[in-house]
């Protein structure tokens, strides 16, 4: 890890004030570590432009495992990407519904494919896909 | 306008180099300016959930004009929010084509409501709505 | 404007009172026009990727239009971008407060660094670009 | 499951060719589908906004093990919202960095306020916080 430096920000009495306020109703106890969060997620979607940083993305899916045997259909799928796909966690929602969170490595794009890819499966009733970051560049 | 006043963020270096090339490429001049943007976007967030809190829309959409008489009937809608519809910009993109930004002011989910009304009138072919702020509680 | 077709959509009889009971909160007469909505947003959300088609954004800002000569650096911005910037809107909020809305024409990529120029500037409180269309393949 | 009904949609040739590249470029194999899921994807925005409509959150958080024993502050809050969070999965993204998907249940301004406290932790690098749904509305 880096060396830890320091800077100034100038700004408003008025402005500090409403934001120390919404920090303390989110939860946050420090001012800097409020700042970094907001640089770095700057600096994360920076990232998924690029064509070669690695990202990791976590894409959840929402089904009736009951239907069109999607578990098995999904886990094809996964074994199609198997140099992309790290993990899944499967959650049981009630007897019908289940959520499954499949966490996906590689760049952007790619990642970006293998979510469209699982999202647009017949039988899915919702599904989403964020990109992430490796960390690497954000400390 | 209060007082300015000034405090510190501490930070690994190498995440700060990378926040000050993701400036220059915006084409930020000025790292303090660029704190105060985050930080005034979470706070102008925040006020769209206040009840009473007064913010300003910016709705637009395009549409065909000669389809369905869409220009008087956009007007109609407008008149129906008069207290709400401040101004209108109007631009002809094409021989077919129009873009109409509209911006309301009022209570957020009254702003949201009027923007969905515009958006969701049949012949319009895009519409998007964004809430802003009326600056006052971001300095 | 091209032949109109029509196809079917089969779906759960819960899923259709779901979205009718949603479009008519919304203010839609018309179900068919929902479902095109839907459709041309995804292909409009396509159109921004794209590095060639050009696309229509909207920019606005608030600011303080005593602080900086803003008003006066905004209009020297657009001057330099002419070949993009199309009409501009300006509201007066209050005493102090504007909101300027600036409509930009160009490439996707184009827009979004015209956009994001024009929010950077100092002494802008907020702003936020959306990119939208030029309504040529939307019908 | 309810009945399957069936419902026309009418739209300009050009406007459904568009649609269709993209769906084949997507993955979909079906457009019936692609047209539920734009409907469920509205419902479920929808059901986030009601007060007492069970739903579920995937947070994510990127974050150095090694530092600030983050592990064990994660799986304290954690352990102070029992009846809120159902399952978690741990990543080793490479010796410093963990990514750790944590499944959130219960209304949406709840699983809101949970996310929001564990991604503003001290340490994480970078978070995220989706609402889903519980699948019962959306067949």
């Amino acid at each position: 890890m880096s060396e830890t430096v320091r800077f100034g920000v100038s700004l408003s009495m008025d402005l500090l004030d409403r934001f120390d306020q919404l920090l303390s109703r989110i939860g946050y106890d420090n001012r800097s570590e409020a700042i970094r969060d907001l640089i770095r997620e700057k600096i994360v979607e920076e990232e998924w432009e690029s064509p070669k940083e690695e990202t990791f993305g976590v894409v959840f899916v929402v089904y009736d495992h009951h239907a069109l045997s999607l578990d098995s259909r999904l886990t094809d799928v996964q074994h199609e990407f198997l140099d992309n796909i790290v993990a899944d966690l499967h959650v049981h929602i009630d007897e019908q519904n289940c959520l499954e969170v499949v966490v996906v490595r590689g760049p952007g794009k790619r990642v970006r494919a293998i979510g469209e890819r699982l999202i647009s499966m017949r039988g899915i009733k919702y599904g989403k896909l964020n990109l992430g970051t490796s960390g690497q560049h954000v400390h």
